[in-house]
């Protein structure tokens, strides 16, 4: 039988760790869960008993180790077909990786000034003309899916996917830091808080008694 | 008849760029270049025309527009299977991918104070403890697939991959600014430099007349 594990930060911050566990949760995969409280001193030595990159998330497959949560996201639509990780349709498929890489390697103004923080509400963050400039990009994004590929269901290209789990962080900053949206954005968004595993999600980051001082400004 | 063309920034600089041509180039795909001279008032106009992020490298194929390099790379892997851009062995595989998105995200140190910059020689720079971690973990990461699944070749895989492409600009900044490394690592930085396609990109990158000056500092 194998043998899923993943290696997670806490839930209230750890933006990177939601997306792979989400995918999983969503394709109803069977996985434990280590999850380790970032940002301490404890925290480095821990997360390097598993983690090449000393970086979370990180996904054991039976004595496979696979880090960063793109590469998990990959990796687990290879090993387990049926779950439809990326849209079949070559276009869709080309859109959906593009816009998935996109967002991994881009947005740095969007993620330093808005720190994922499911629990809480900071309205009042000054919104400077880079953050507006990424936040424009990501509507754009949200928008341009919906419109040529979103008939099938309410997500990014219809069914849930890597994509959705890879924009599903920036969907709670969004909440977070009271950002506006048009219709089309905000019914988006709406889907996604609507997930069965994102529920989960928010409910275990609400509960969680950790507090790190640097997101929560 | 399929029909590809690359999207692309000035070769000297944009490190982005040269990984998905570097793939092309070695798997003898043939394709169509377009060069962007970056960072000048002309050229987002010019970008926008080909990428919807406002950014490069952008691959179109027959009708569809890819953009992200590692986005690019995946795509082209799929689309010609012949051609292995990652190991077939399920464990290299998974490591491959891993490196790969975590350079992908990461190292903004690195980025930031080492840009690429093929032609110069700026070995004064002064490197910063954070930029050297970024270089110690990325020469943490040659040694780790060097070692241990680098016997066929002289790639980290044994034979050239997107691992390999998403490295390449690194190889390139170690070089402009004298970052000293180790003899495996030695190694594997001269057989990049000895790719036929690397070559032929320094070479074009000679010759470009272009200069952006907060790349020369
Ligand atoms: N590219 C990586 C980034 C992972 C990352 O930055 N994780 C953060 C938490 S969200 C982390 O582990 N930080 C702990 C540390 O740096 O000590 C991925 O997508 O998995
Ligand atoms: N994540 C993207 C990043 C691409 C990127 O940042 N490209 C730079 C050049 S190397 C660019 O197009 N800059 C032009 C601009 O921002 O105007 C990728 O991997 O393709």
């Amino acid at each position: 039988m194998t043998k899923l594990t993943l290696i997670l930060g806490n839930k209230n911050y750890s933006s990177w760790s939601l997306r792979p566990w989400l995918l999983m949760k969503q394709f109803k995969l069977d996985f434990d869960e280590v999850i380790i409280s970032l940002y301490n001193p404890e925290s480095k030595p821990k997360i390097q008993q598993y983690s090449p990159s000393g970086k979370v998330p990180v996904l054991l497959h039976d004595e496979i180790t696979i880090w960063d949560s793109l590469a998990i996201c990959e990796y687990l639509t290879e090993q387990f077909p049926n779950y439809h990780g990326l849209p079949e349709d070559k276009k869709a498929r080309a859109i959906a990786r593009s816009i998935s890489a996109e967002m991994h390697s881009g947005f740095p103004n969007l993620r330093q000034n808005m720190p994922m923080n499911c629990r809480a509400k900071l309205p009042r963050k000054v919104i400077t003309s880079e953050v507006q400039q990424d936040i424009n990009r990501i509507t754009d994004i949200w928008r341009y899916c919906r419109g040529n590929f979103g008939s099938g269901g309410d997500m990014l290209f219809g069914k849930f996917a890597i994509a959705d789990a890879m924009f599903a962080p920036v969907v709670l900053r969004f909440i977070t830091y009271s950002v506006e949206l048009d219709s089309v954005c905000k019914d988006y968004a709406n889907a996604i808080l609507a997930l069965p595993a994102m529920k989960e999600w928010i409910k275990a980051a609400e509960s969680e008694p950790e507090i790190i001082p640097s997101f929560e400004l």
